[in-house]
């Protein structure tokens, strides 16, 4: 029997179960409302937008509405803004944001995929032009139109996480003075603070104005209310350009209000089929909790990769099938310039917090066989149970090649291998890719 | 109670056992013969040293026979050939080669560890100058000379495996007219020949002649005996360098002649403890087997990944601990030019040939995002057992950062995960590194 299926939200999540359901069941009605102009977008993508090193907003989008509408036959439709989901009646009251009229439609199945905010201090003067967040493509697009009508000069970025590094790079390369402010000792939180000094010290070298335990408290503008520089606790800085990079919060007025449980994180709660606490309701992507597969509870990771797993799980299950999400690890990747990193599992701060007992190896390798062209140094930390070596985490950061042999790691963290298993597994070696024991593998020795 | 240690080779295998004794036993009598000049070398990285990427021989040495003398209190001699084992009175025959004597040295605990020897056709000429195998670092080392002495200008290549492709880079790399004659219908025999197709494409393009299905049946010189050309069954091809990479067998005549246990592969048979059929006799690198995890019999397979393998676990059970090979996989990986190139597990014709019911799945995708500079195709097959979607292997070509990925997979079938496990791993993501879906997933995706 064919069935109603609403959802809500057009980016990764909401888009990759409508496919996933289409691909499933050819006659389903399927409605997606997104209230920004865009879906299925690469947000990962901005900082090179604005870097210069992808030419147009466009080259960012996976697939239009209109790519949706004629080749997949799912109602895509933007500027369509959900206000309140009514679980009773099993309806949504929607809001058409180009005409500025509401209407009631009704689902059999309901998916929330709001996505997530972008943290903003309650500070005066925080929505002067010239300060931006980054989260939707719209905001993206706005700063990189900012950027080639005003030519900013002076660039403030607040926080010192992913969004923080990359864009740091996008605005170096663009020829930006750039200060990074960051409440912390030490920026790219999600590592421990020894391998994030590595990274502090790079920022440094390419002429970044690393600010750290420093927290923004103003901003401050001229008579003709122009951006003229933020104020932190300690100093006053010159900027013509502020970026945001604060964190993000779920999305989740709408389910809230429809009385859907949320987690501690403030997420959707969800079980491993991506369901709701309300029947015929299931939530995907960064509005929705991930179970960390290690910490063995519900935790709030708003990143694509998850949000597509997600969004593929939910659709099966909403198409009838029966799929499981296995949970996340933390998972992370960036670069700043040259220098790769990445992050899986558990940190040692982590670790500690959990009352977890754990051996840690930290070694120092080369990316590629130590007397090859270009090779450069690598530096892995390993983390494994003291009971019985399986390994709980690792951090990467070093030159070219680096950072995605934290999949390695993500394999076996996630078949529960142990320090011994990584070291003898048939790694692949050859001069321009690897030293004979793979850097991965020199750190599991150590364990061992 | 102090023991005395013998190990036939010095090369990767015995010297990671040796070193792995010392760990362990302070004070034991390590003593090393090998018959090369050379210890500790990396036998992979002489194509580089000839195409002129590493600039000197001795940067291809990790540790030299008077470093592990004077620091490890190892006795490495060179030049040193053990020409018999007597099992029953634990001693072995060695000859010195320079003062050309023999002598009996006693031992408690035996390493067999000879390495292989090149394959070289039994056709006339075989030996004349300019004709070269490459195996010993003396033997690059002789390329390596000889190139700079005769500057040659044409050059053949006789075998399409994992030498000749690096060859073949190599020899272009230094202005050579390079032609690679292969017997098969295609190169890379441990891919597919799917995938080897597009090798085969990449290497025509680059300019290399390349003659398949086409088999070296003599040597031709002229009067002054100096290489002239080589002939194949269908053509005669001047040539100044010919290279011989027709594979490898392993040096097992004199633990044959003590009466120690070969498999049908002709490498010295070994337990997962390394230990040969006589007590007190280990084996490692290329000359022993190696279990292989999914064919489930010993092959042999002579990489420098597995001999370094081998040896920590020879040395660790001659120490007197309990340590255990789990076995290989066939990993390998290399590059032609711009184009990566991994294996792993069995290829689609091994898995028909072992009456295994399989799904494969073969697909196209890019390195990094799409839309980031530089982002270049890469290909995965995958292949998974049909009635259990277990990972069983997989072959992947593309551009920079293709090849690496190959240990997500191997870290997968050593853990023996499904090809649904993979698609749900929380891989590394982020746009100059990878598509949201690693092109590993999309391929396990495909296989569900």
């Amino acid at each position: 029997m064919s069935k109603k299926i609403v959802i809500i939200g057009g980016d990764a999540a909401g888009m990759g179960a409508a496919s996933k359901i289409r691909r499933t069941h050819k006659n389903w009605e399927i409605t997606v409302f997104e209230k920004s102009p865009h879906t299925s977008y690469s947000a990962c993508g901005m900082p090179y937008l604005i870097a210069g090193q992808v030419d147009r907003p466009e080259k960012l989008i996976a697939r239009s509405p209109e790519t949706f509408i004629n080749d997949y036959n799912i109602q895509a439709k933007t500027l369509h803004e959900v206000i309140q989901i009514d679980p009773d009646k099993q309806k949504v009251l929607v809001k058409d944001l180009e005409k500025d009229e509401a209407f009631w439609e009704s689902y059999d199945k309901l998916l929330i995929a709001t996505g997530a905010s972008p943290n903003k201090p309650a500070i005066p003067k925080i929505n002067t032009q010239g300060v931006f967040c980054l989260s939707t493509l719209q905001s993206g697009i706005e700063v990189w139109q900012f950027m080639e009508k005003h030519k900013p000069k002076k660039a403030v970025i607040v926080g010192g996480g992913y969004i923080g590094v990359e864009m740091a790079e996008a605005l170096l390369e663009k020829g930006l003075e750039v200060t990074v402010i960051d409440r912390s000792a030490y920026v790219m939180k999600t590592l421990d603070q020894d391998m994030s000094e590595d990274i502090c010290q790079s920022m440094r070298k390419a002429g970044i104005h690393l600010m750290l335990e420093e927290s923004l408290t103003a901003i401050e503008t001229d008579e003709n209310h122009q951006l003229q520089a933020v104020k932190t606790d300690k100093k006053h800085i010159p900027a013509d350009l502020v970026i945001l990079g604060m964190g993000v919060k779920p999305n989740t007025k709408i389910a809230e209000e429809a009385g859907i449980k949320l987690c501690d994180t403030g997420a959707v709660l969800v079980n491993d089929k991506m369901e709701t606490s309300i029947s015929n309701i299931w939530a995907a992507g960064d509005c929705a909790s991930s179970y960390h597969i290690l910490k063995e509870k519900p935790m709030f990771i708003a990143l694509g990769t998850i949000a597509n797993k997600h969004g593929l799980i939910a659709g099966s299950n909403m198409a009838g099938e029966n799929s499981t999400f296995p949970g996340v690890l933390g998972t992370a990747i960036t670069r700043f310039n040259e220098l790769e990193i990445a992050r899986t599992g558990l940190k040692e701060l982590e670790a500690k917090s959990m009352g977890l007992a754990y051996k840690v190896a930290t070694i120092n390798s080369s990316n590629y066989a130590g007397y090859y062209p270009g090779a450069g140094k690598i530096k892995v930390k390993l983390l494994a149970r003291k009971d019985n070596l399986q390994i709980i985490g690792a951090q990467i950061i070093g030159k070219k090649g680096s950072a995605k042999r934290i999949d390695t790691i993500v394999a076996a963290i996630s078949a529960k291998q142990t320090a011994q298993d990584l070291t003898m597994m048939d790694l692949a070696y050859a001069p321009p890719f690897s030293n004979v024991w793979d850097p991965v593998q020199i750190a599991a020795r150590q364990l061992v």
